[in-house]
């Protein structure tokens, strides 16, 4: 049956009631954070509107611990609160126009890890970083390969990012390296799943539960400094490259919104292990778009990678890990197959050789000072209608003059 | 002027006066944990003793966030009150003996980075993993090599680590890979750096800023699956090889005790970028001793490092990346010029080519179940005296059965 609320929504809004995403927000004019749901152009005060202290924080921590039964309850009672007439009077003091509120960073960051699930991308870096090689590496198609990055510098959309400093390549064998800003700065167009509850250390969590424990989905940009990264990476992998910011979107859209964007991911070229092997699909029609100052430059489908957010899940504590609420893990840079698909400058750019043209008539290698980047994506929704996921946007500052060098 | 204690000190206590290290800790019959320090044979209850919230706590973090000032005066009026005989009557009844109470893990771990700056160990490293090239990849005497680890699995010494399962390198190309019990379970003798006061996004740290951010010191065992990381490792780094398990001892010894233990590093092959010269010596004259199964297997010594923790701080940060109090940072595994030196069972075995010859008649490649493995550090103290860091133990357990595989 499709509900219908009585709230305003614009037509083409990404956050219709079965969208119903969760944030955390603070009012015009009020100074105290708490949680709430997007709903057209205005957000909804969940804390007041339930008179529950759980949403009454500024960060959705309490509520993420709570799991899933009561994961589905709220989002019932909030979908009857917005559907049901006789509550608009009630509910509507507790609507705030999205224009007027301040979204924060959404939830405090247990640990990170970022994946590499992405086919195209892996290969795409592989062909540039290891030429004459095979692109993937051995492992790549028996398990998602992924690694930690650093919770304390996940930021909220819209902070700026000031390009980091590192040391890079000599440029001949025998010299010093040299040292100084990012001359490639780059994004990765990245979807992120958010843990809600935690499980014990030595047991790890199958592919079947999945949405047990993760809450919902998001954005991310996984800024990264290409230069450092070649310099530094061998044996132990990225660090300072990535470690200076990762931006997340500030609405995490629930599992149960993703309901109609559930697909079946692509062919698997091996039998896998059984702890990888899925009892349901989890690959997702997620479609994003990059925007490099207002102007898309790639439309990276979600549907494309090669591993689930499930199979993520199920790797990642294969070995006993622990999850705690908070957890955030992303999918790596989304890529698809076509040019016009590529989730970082470093592919859609070919490691800088082919720079992109803009509308403006200037063109981009990498990301220069003043560059604003935005994610955005869709999803099929429920009824027919289109989920949206907000956006992920950070604008580039100068490197910090006169820092150590 | 050398203060003497009233408190009873045996002799070759790990806890003298001049030690003073942090732990948390609940005394027997009583369910709230608290911060206390150690001293001979008695940990005492910091909290009751100076009637300071602070100290009411499960963990050291709110103490830590005070920063260096307040270290340095609550180190000072810890040691008034167990040196002016005046105050024993109060303090007595604070003291509680160290073999009556539980320890816990002292501190929430915000972000934990592991380095690799050890050369020896990395040259062995590069030796076994890499044979025919160079031992050192390019980069690695330019700037400490590091990784972000799992701090969600970072445990109190004498939790148990379960065997962890994970994939392995096929047997032949084209064959499917293998799945079980990691069969190449291994230690990484390590020292850690406790972050304190944290520090602003986009602000690098200097190496003469460590003393104000870094609080003290701790040490880590960094359980490591060596067949696991062989499979996933490249190129994104370690991952599920290490993110099963991370011990660290149950006392961080302040910085402040450490004077007499600061040397001059070893001599560095080139000029350094500014960011990593050091205006002090930060080497430390730790003296580690791995034990397995109460028998020494290696004496590790920490002032061979080449790279010291400010330079680790400095380089963590060069990038803009901010510090929160209670990011933990390791050195990696600690091995010296000599086979007897050397920090984990893959150096010490060579691989597993060379096994250990225990005392009971036994020998070992890499852990079995049931071993325990004991990690001990003593340093040059004020006064003559000698500073213990305790231990870090922990003992396998089998792999758990009918799990997934």
């Amino acid at each position: 049956m499709t509900a219908a609320t009585w709230a305003e929504v614009p037509k083409g809004s990404p956050f219709p009631l079965q969208n119903l995403p969760y944030g955390v927000f603070t009012p015009a004019g009020d100074t105290r954070a708490r949680v709430g749901v997007a709903i057209g152009a205005h957000v909804l005060d969940v804390a007041a509107v339930l008179g529950d202290d759980t949403f009454a924080h500024g960060a959705l921590n309490p509520f993420l611990a709570q799991g899933r039964a009561r994961w589905t309850a709220v989002r019932a009672e909030l979908t009857a609160l917005l559907t049901d007439a006789r509550h608009r009077a009630a509910v509507t003091p507790h609507l705030h126009p999205l224009d007027a509120v301040t979204l924060h960073l959404p939830f405090e960051v247990a640990d990170y890890v970022d994946f590499y699930a992405s086919e195209h991308h892996a290969a795409n870096v592989g062909r540039m970083f290891r030429p004459g090689a095979e692109p993937l590496t051995p492992q790549w198609k028996h398990l998602p390969i992924g690694y930690h990055g650093r919770a304390g510098t996940v930021v909220a959309s819209g902070t700026p990012v000031v390009r980091p400093c590192g040391q890079k390549k000599p440029g001949a064998a025998g010299e010093l390296p040299g040292f100084g800003p990012s001359a490639r700065l780059d994004i990765e167009a990245e979807v992120g799943f958010v843990v809600g509850t935690g499980s014990a250390l030595g047991t790890p969590v199958g592919t079947d539960a999945f949405a047990e424990h993760v809450f919902g989905v998001c954005l991310v940009n996984d800024w990264s400094a290409r230069d450092v990264q070649a310099w530094e990476y061998v044996p132990l992998g990225p660090f300072l490259a990535k470690s200076f910011a990762t931006s997340v979107s500030p609405w995490i859209v629930p599992l149960e919104a993703l309901e109609a964007a559930r697909v079946t991911p692509p062919e698997r070229a091996h039998a896998l292990r059984p702890y990888l092997r899925e009892t349901e699909d989890w690959g997702l029609d997620l479609r994003l778009e990059v925007r490099l100052n207002g102007q898309p430059v790639s439309r990276p489908p979600f549907s494309a990678m090669y591993w689930t957010g499930a199979q993520m899940l199920a790797h990642m504590t294969v070995n006993g890990a622990s999850l705690r609420t908070g957890d955030l893990y992303a999918s790596g840079t989304v890529s698809g197959p076509e040019p016009g698909e590529r989730g970082c400058l470093m592919e859609l750019t070919w490691g800088g050789e082919e720079p992109l043209k803009l509308a403006d008539g200037t063109s981009r290698a990498f990301l220069e000072d003043g560059d604003e980047v935005t994610i955005t994506a869709t999803a099929p929704g429920a009824d027919g209608t289109v989920i949206g996921f907000g956006e992920v946007t950070g604008k580039i500052l100068p490197a910090v003059a006169g820092g150590r060098s």
